[in-house]
């Protein structure tokens, strides 16, 4: 199962015991697989991306669910976002990009702020969730043209309130952190945290651009880390690069015009 | 600050180094902050529930504001539950559930179950949030009675198709768990997962009383959980206490008749 591994970079992160990586992801969509990916591409380590392996070499969709339906022995995901490395098997996005940061140098290392990245990873998750339900607040399973109306309401919610409140507390928690000189989410240098919020707000900035042009006069700190968390060499490589994914219509993340008057 | 001190179980965990918890949560309804109770209260280890300690004596809800407007040095929690320990501060519950599980007995000791502890907290939680989500599909800022013909298209959905998915996940959960013999979720002991899980199902059984019937037969295994969970002596102990608050309209599990028909 060659297709799909990622070499590892020049100067990336060295553990000859490190496990194999897999990470297990529907193919065709960035959704919460990318956070991972941005974990493991920033660190420049290697990395089976399972759903897009062809089937003919065992990866692809077939793959993906029969993880899900148990074939692996020990805990069962409940759904992708799922890795795999060597014996141990984590699912949900936040917790998987923890966990990697604090084994791949993209974590801070005291305790304060260690256990304060978790606590932000998992703010931007509900960020993320909240930005998904706006083009499917009734169900999952419906198609986006059956819950418009509905839609509609959440939508201008989001933008009105939510949008404004989430983006606010992370301008003020950059804005905090500034004692450390880092500017950073957390701890001195940059982390699992930065590395989400620059695909949280490139993903919003997809769906709803109006909106957050009104709000970026706010959010200065947030786009400034942004644009920092984009130059990094081996992040930067990776957005050139064909494993990159846009942000489409398939995705968390939706520009329907009318949910962005 | 004394009153919301709980006293310390005898038996209970004996930690001379110790922090002082505190848990920041809105007093008046269970939601989010009872799942870290039961976490402190199974462990029999003192804690202040600072929303339910008088204003007059520094808690109360404008403590809690407090705390959010960032009067505290240090990581600006986003929204309660917050749990502040010495010097640390952590939000999310998930997180705080996790964390104080690993420090209190109620968590695997292994690494692979510990990380699939949180994994599976995380999946309670995404489920919790679903289940808040049938009475507020829109926004959390407006009343039910301003969502109620969204609500009932989502509750549908959530009954017929998200309560069975996340269910029967847990029972194939506790099935493929029991070559440990522990009739527990991951690892061979009670965690603060199965501790959740307790929470979660009574939640569901009050806002969705006829939609759990109907389930009930095909979930034995989580069934028995429940039961054992709420059996444990210091548990017991406080659900039959004053400190433990019903489910209530205005928390996440909320029953409304029209929903669960």
């Amino acid at each position: 199962m060659k297709a799909g591994v990622r070499a590892a970079t020049l100067g990336g992160v060295t553990d000859r015991d490190a496990p194999r990586y897999e990470l297990y992801y529907w193919p065709g969509i960035p959704g919460r697989g990318e956070f991972v990916r941005l974990v493991l591409e920033d660190a420049g380590v290697p990395y089976v991306d399972i759903g897009r392996v062809p089937e003919a070499e065992g990866g692809g969709v077939p793959a993906i669910l029969r993880l899900l339906a148990g074939e692996r022995a020990g805990p069962l995901p409940f759904a992708p976002p799922a890795l795999v490395a060597g014996d141990l098997v984590l699912w949900q996005t936040a917790h998987i990009c923890h966990w990697l940061g604090c084994r791949l140098g993209l974590a801070p290392t005291e305790e304060g702020p260690r256990l304060a990245a978790l606590s932000l990873e998992l703010t931007l998750a509900d960020l993320v969730a909240e930005a998904h339900d706006t083009h499917h607040p009734i169900a999952g399973s419906l198609y986006y043209e059956d819950q418009r109306e509905e839609a509609a309401r959440r939508a201008q919610r989001f933008r009105e309130e939510r949008l404004p409140r989430f983006l606010s507390y992370l301008e003020r928690t950059l804005a905090r952190n500034e004692a450390r000189g880092g500017g950073v989410l957390v701890g001195a240098d940059v982390t699992h945290v930065d590395l989400t919020s620059f695909q949280v707000l490139g993903g919003l900035r997809h769906a709803f651009p109006k909106a957050c042009a009104r709000l970026d006069p706010e959010i200065p700190r947030l786009r400034a880390l942004r644009e920092r968390v984009g130059a990094r060499p081996r992040l930067a490589a990776y957005l050139a690069s064909e494993r990159r994914l846009a942000f489409n219509e398939s995705g968390i993340f939706r520009h329907y015009p009318e949910l962005d008057p």
